[in-house]
């Protein structure tokens, strides 16, 4: 069996498990405590971090970005999450940039970095000036997304691409976390209940995680 | 003609040009001072990132991994410099991820971004702990990037690839910078001697920056 190495609020593991999930790919998750820098899983993945997919035939598959152009190219009667043009492909490639780069860095890291990820990897307490660094960029990247969803069918335009299952991965992670003030962007929270409520999101809205307790709205299809 | 969109210290402008080189596609390069957040340019690239690629039917593709991706599909006639089979992809992708990231963050963006942009950025003066933490991921990543030299021909394996420019590109960017201590590692050294000695290097090569002298041997194939 297939399995990917993950952390229930890292926003990459979550893309990669929707877009499994998307494509039919059987999986199983196995929980990656990147802080104790298992010698096993440095050697899978040097780099450290999740996800990490590893293939029935042993091939190791390290970082959310190589795996979802890998699943691409090996599994091309599954159905297609890049788009078909190359048009298409560039605006789907920029608004996973925008979202696993830009959005990560100055919204995520600050957020559910400094609240969960810099104790579990022992180096102290959420600094609040990037906790309001973060929450002043999330309002601005939901203003993004919102303005997309407005004048999109799907975040990268008319069908249901990679760049809606990063950002949604992004905003789930946060939501758990009661990051989230849906109120900011109505056009952003229509989008995300549109996502939110395919059979792929089943397995995010059913994790838990100890010591965090996600908002009641969280697991609600019509919230 | 196609337009790159550069600067000349930027090592994903510098990748993209030695991309473009080895796949003998023409273009014409354009300084973008990103620090003056130019309508037109945001307009294209909303990102405010170099390099953007402008191609002859007007296509606008940002970022340097959408471009490297859009070169691939769109030239399938050029060399390729992802590799053939799906291993030979992931551990190009892989190792594209570690310099393009990693690598960036840890090394390029605490040198490069402290020294340079910051200034041009207008946030005042580098910082010396910055600077310090920088030098010293810089001595790790070439001692990785030896330790790859020094096991196989090329930095993913047997053929010459994306990972190789993009390191070298890193690498080019810092030494025109007088920042590389090139006695760290002489197996790096050797290897950055053969990709240099490449003709889609001569032009990186020819670069001046005003207010920036690199070192003697910056542009000594035999150094």
């Amino acid at each position: 069996m297939r399995v990917l190495y993950h952390l229930p609020l890292s926003p990459f593991s979550r893309k990669v498990r929707l877009v499994l999930a998307e494509k039919r790919l059987p999986f199983e998750l196995q929980l990656e405590k990147v802080w104790e820098r298992r010698p096993e899983y440095l050697a899978l993945n040097p780099a450290n971090t999740v996800p990490t997919l590893i293939e029935e035939n042993g091939l190791a598959i390290p970082d959310s970005g190589v795996i979802c152009e890998y699943l691409e190219e090996a599994y091309p009667d599954a159905p297609s999450l890049l788009g078909a043009t190359l048009a298409e492909r560039v605006e789907v490639r920029r608004l996973l940039a925008w979202f696993d780069g830009k959005m990560a860095r100055e919204v995520t890291s600050n957020l559910l970095g400094e609240k969960f990820m810099k104790r579990l990897m022992g180096r102290g307490n959420p600094d609040g000036a990037l906790l309001r660094t973060g929450y002043a960029a999330l309002r601005e990247h939901m203003g993004t997304i919102g303005m997309l969803a407005e004048q999109r069918t799907w975040l990268a335009g008319a069908t249901l691409s990679l760049a809606d299952f990063a950002a949604a991965a992004h905003l789930s992670a946060l939501d758990f976390a009661s990051d989230v003030d849906w109120s900011v962007s109505p056009a952003t929270r229509d989008w995300y209940a549109r996502i939110k409520s395919r059979p792929s999101f089943r397995a995010l809205l059913a994790d838990r995680v100890p010591g965090v307790m996600p908002p009641a709205h969280y697991a609600d299809l019509d919230f």
